[in-house]
């Protein structure tokens, strides 16, 4: 019984990330779904992307959390439209909560919208909104172990930003044992190391927005 | 609809809880649920436990994962009674899969079962299992603004473990912050900082575990 129930509500999200795709296709508007556990990164990385791409990519943000505006405050105090979705207990964001939060957005000229989901390694992975592009985020502190643990995430994501590589120093995170993890449950895995700290590798991230982004214009 | 299937699944999960309770109630065996995120610590904290205690206390180990038995076989190097359990995709451990490993598990002489449950700061925490206390970890370089995201676990939990505080030099990690911020969503909440790293702060989590199973003699 509960299965079928799962199955149904997993089949009527599908059909409104398909409506919300399409509603993103029709404005231009390239769509990522930022997901990955509490405290991987997924907010001081937003805050490092649009410092350096507002000039040239319109952004707007959707921010999911549980119940809070912390990262929604963050935010929008880099002058983009942001809009903050609480899901009063549930543990990632639908179709459903991203289709009404767009009527909160100013989306006239912006070419990139990133949504950042509720902090969470495993139930986001099995949610569309209607998104181009999954994009997880993890820290080096989380472990080398984690894609053999966690699949599902590494398997659904186009891009994986490996964060916190500034504290490898003081870790005994094996990098070769957690590319050839990661490669093992996704050959095709984009992985990005970085450090919002230091800021190593983020340029290679924003270059990897830019081009989803370019193709759209 | 889905709400009410949603308080059905719990309904029927607190009966089985109930059973379990009863069941280790019955045979003397303290049982604490310890929940987290990917990477927060929860099977090395275990190790250094069962290194610690395991001549005192009799202890046995359910191992909660998504796929995987990584975890099960790096306690049951420690020579304890263990078993694994798999939830195939689910974000969280059930009464139901509790009862059914139990079985599988020599708990004659058991004095303290220990269930790590899947890595999410989330789902576990809407399910109890039968066990005695909540005990939650996470790791300093998940930030001090967790409490105030994702209140329901800090609510739930009678102990937390804030570990890693070997990294807090090189994070911005802010330990009145954190813990006002816990404070405010349960006022009763035991906070234990601790480094499996460098040992500090562990004396105090075995002194609690042992004071908790030693009133079950």
């Amino acid at each position: 019984m509960e299965v079928k129930v799962v199955k149904h509500i997993l089949e009527a999200n599908e059909r409104i990330a398909y409506q919300n795709r399409n509603l993103f296709d029709d404005r231009g508007i390239v769509v990522v779904n930022l997901m990955g556990s509490p405290g991987a990164g997924k907010t001081t990385l937003l805050e490092r992307s649009i410092e350096a791409l507002k000039e040239s990519t319109p952004m707007a943000v959707i921010e999911g959390d549980i119940t809070s505006s912390y990262d929604a405050e963050r935010i929008a105090a880099h002058a983009i439209p942001t809009v903050q979705i609480n899901t009063g207990g549930a543990c990632h964001l639908d179709g459903n909560m991203v289709r009404d939060a767009l009527p909160e957005l100013a989306l006239d000229g912006v070419r990139l919208l990133v949504v950042e989901n509720v902090g969470n390694l495993v139930c986001p992975a099995e949610f569309n909104i209607g998104e181009h592009h999954k994009a997880m985020i993890i820290s080096t502190t989380e472990g080398d172990d984690k894609p053999g643990k966690y699949p599902l995430m590494f398997q659904v994501s186009h891009v994986l930003i490996l964060n916190k590589i500034d504290l490898l120093p003081h870790l005994s995170f094996d990098m070769e044992r957690f590319k050839e993890e990661a490669r093992k449950v996704n050959p095709k895995l984009t992985v990005i190391p970085i450090s919002c700290t230091t800021g190593e590798g983020l340029e290679t991230w924003f270059r990897w927005l830019e081009e989803r982004t370019r193709g759209k214009a």
